[in-house]
């Protein structure tokens, strides 16, 4: 692997120097980065709103850093929220974007002073009117980016077209606004194309609200999926700018909607840097063509994503600090008493035949989706630090 | 579903009762259940010795319990070691039994009193002899139970015949005692013949230790794997310990070697019902033939067995309190923003058609890797609760 293709060379200098002599497993999140992230998003999407997915890494040094920033966040549950006001995030900054939600959890968020939630069924939109009343709502459109994210979000989430009219008549007799449509293309989505196929879908919604129903929806919130850097290929983040810009000024003309954008992955996924250490290495026995290496991180104190391998982190070896050095495909696996607790096998990384015990083995672009998934105490491990430098 | 068919009506009504008023989502393990299970296994295997498998469920309550009933221990990790410690457990009533160890584990185990570890690669025996010397060790032995097991446990650990053959010659040259065999028929292992086909390998080579070796290899750690009670038929806990006891002495006959089981889903997996509740019930189209049911704990709070839908829990609805009422198949979800936290959409369970927001549903059978697998705070979700009654 050519680690500058991942990792900035002087922001892995950072990492590696803050690594030294620290007791593995750990997270280290590299503010700088993400900070660099903001901005270049911002750039692109120089219209947009952002509202951070607080989910993807709740690490308070990283939500006070989009705070001072400026950022707005989308927070998936109460918990979310007070996390966000404790560090002084005012609510009108803050989107509950979770579509499944108690009837408490409204009301909590409601008397918060939280006035924009997202919707996808028409049961959810009438307890918001109840409890949360005279809030702006999203509607989420289902969408077919499943197909092709490598984390795919579809199924669960949205409705169909069909349901979004049902429900936009639906707010007609409630008290709620209908302020925007949202989707969601799937999380790590490489395809920019999805965004497109979505806008058209919400052009066709819009229109149908405003001839049908002369309701005047303004906006859009394309919630996330802008990829960040793992072993699958995606563009850079101005090809995917430019081209779903392409697409709203296509669909939309002159009556470009207001975007929000709910960025999780992609502000954060490439500031981590997740250190582990080689537990062992061994042999099933002479014949077997592979060898498996352990590492004091798994799928349970960190690397839930590499669950049906869906997201392939660059792997960084420091056995010997040389690329030249042979190297020899390798079944991944954490530490627990679990079978299940494996993190690649079918994709087969080739790590340096000398690789031992005690070496260092760098998971790069984990800063997203990796400590909040720790386990409590599965088979005893305490959940991962983190460490924001 | 015929709630007495999984659970005692008085432990059922305890834990109802118990759960009034609580809010959900949360845990309840019957401690008396544990009481009983752990009396019928000893009776199942009256020349077997008990080390409880920590990591099934490594709440304080349940361990102070089985170390009051005599029970031995099981551990995964250092963590598991000193909470057994703390609670008063001696530690030759503990084996560390993860084959994968940093040579700091080992070394902290045995300067703790640890003096039985399970090892399943030459490079780890080595570790065990350098760092905790004259140890006794078992060798854990590959089966192919993995074919049959609900969670399967087959790939990831143990080594071939070969392998062991290996390892034994190697512990010669070491100041280690092979003191047994170990092997893992799978977790939630329904087919009892897995242990024959074990057993036939472990006889192979007791044989040729002895007659190649002059070694005596005194016992057999036999792992957990016994099932609990699911929706896939399982059976009753004296047919395994009859077939597992007629397969030892086939094999043995008069020589009869020492018996170690590792239960641990058989032990606490039908004390616990974990109570929920209905957090939304929505469809994405009119058309579309399922209801989705979203409730407060999923594949991140609790549910993660349910990953490919691997363990089917028994699962009770309140909302009526009568069986006859008309059901519909539904697609189950959990209450995050991921849609990975989908727990049965291929198996279809039917609920009740007039289920609701707030009514609760209880799962049955879960008091084993429920709890310990929680994330530390996924969407911001606190672990689930726990009580013990």
């Amino acid at each position: 692997m050519i680690l500058e293709e991942y990792i900035d060379k002087a922001v892995w200098e950072r990492i590696e120097s803050f690594s030294q002599e620290k007791e593995t497993p750990f997270l280290v999140i590299d503010l700088d980065t993400i900070r660099k992230n903001y901005v270049e998003l911002k750039q692109g999407f120089s219209n947009a709103d952002i509202y951070y997915a607080v989910k993807a890494n709740p690490n308070e040094e990283v939500l006070k850093l989009l705070n001072d920033l400026g950022s707005s966040f989308d927070a998936a549950s109460i918990y979310e929220i007070d996390k966000l006001l404790k560090i002084g995030v005012s609510p009108d900054r803050i989107s509950f974007g979770n579509t499944i939600k108690k009837i408490s959890s409204i009301k909590y968020a409601y008397e918060k002073g939280i006035r924009l939630f997202t919707t996808d069924s028409r049961s959810d939109l009438i307890n918001i009117s109840r409890y949360a009343p005279n809030s702006k709502v999203f509607i989420r459109l289902i969408v077919e980016g499943a197909l092709t994210a490598d984390w795919p979000l579809a199924r669960k989430f949205g409705c169909s077209i069909e349901e979004v009219k049902n429900i936009i008549d639906l707010s007609e007799t409630l008290d709620v606004e209908v302020y925007g449509l949202s989707f969601h293309v799937g999380s790590q989505q490489r395809n920019v194309f999805m965004w497109d196929y979505a806008l058209l879908k919400v052009k066709d919604i819009f229109e149908w609200a405003f001839n049908e129903k002369g309701i005047t929806i303004k906006s859009i919130n394309m919630g996330g999926g802008l990829p960040s850097k793992y072993l699958n290929k995606a563009d850079e983040l101005d090809i995917y700018s430019e081209k779903i810009k392409e697409s709203i000024a296509n669909h939309f003309k002159d009556n470009e909607p207001r975007i929000i954008l709910e960025p999780g992955r992609s502000l954060v996924g490439n500031s981590g840097v997740i250190v582990s250490e080689v537990v062992l290495v061994s042999k099933k026995s002479e014949l077997e063509h592979y060898r498996w290496v352990y590492v004091d991180v798994g799928k349970f104190n960190g690397l839930i994503e590499t669950m049906d391998e869906c997201i392939k982190y660059p792997i960084y070896c420091s056995s010997t600090g040389s690329h030249e050095e042979d190297t020899e495909e390798v079944i991944l696996a954490g530490p627990t008493c679990d079978s299940v607790d494996i993190m690649y096998e079918k994709y087969m990384y080739s790590l340096p035949l000398s690789l031992k015990e005690g070496d260092r083995i760098y998971w790069l672009s984990t800063g997203a989706y990796t400590s909040s998934y720790c386990s409590v105490e599965f088979n005893g491990f305490p959940p991962m630090k983190a460490y924001c430098i």
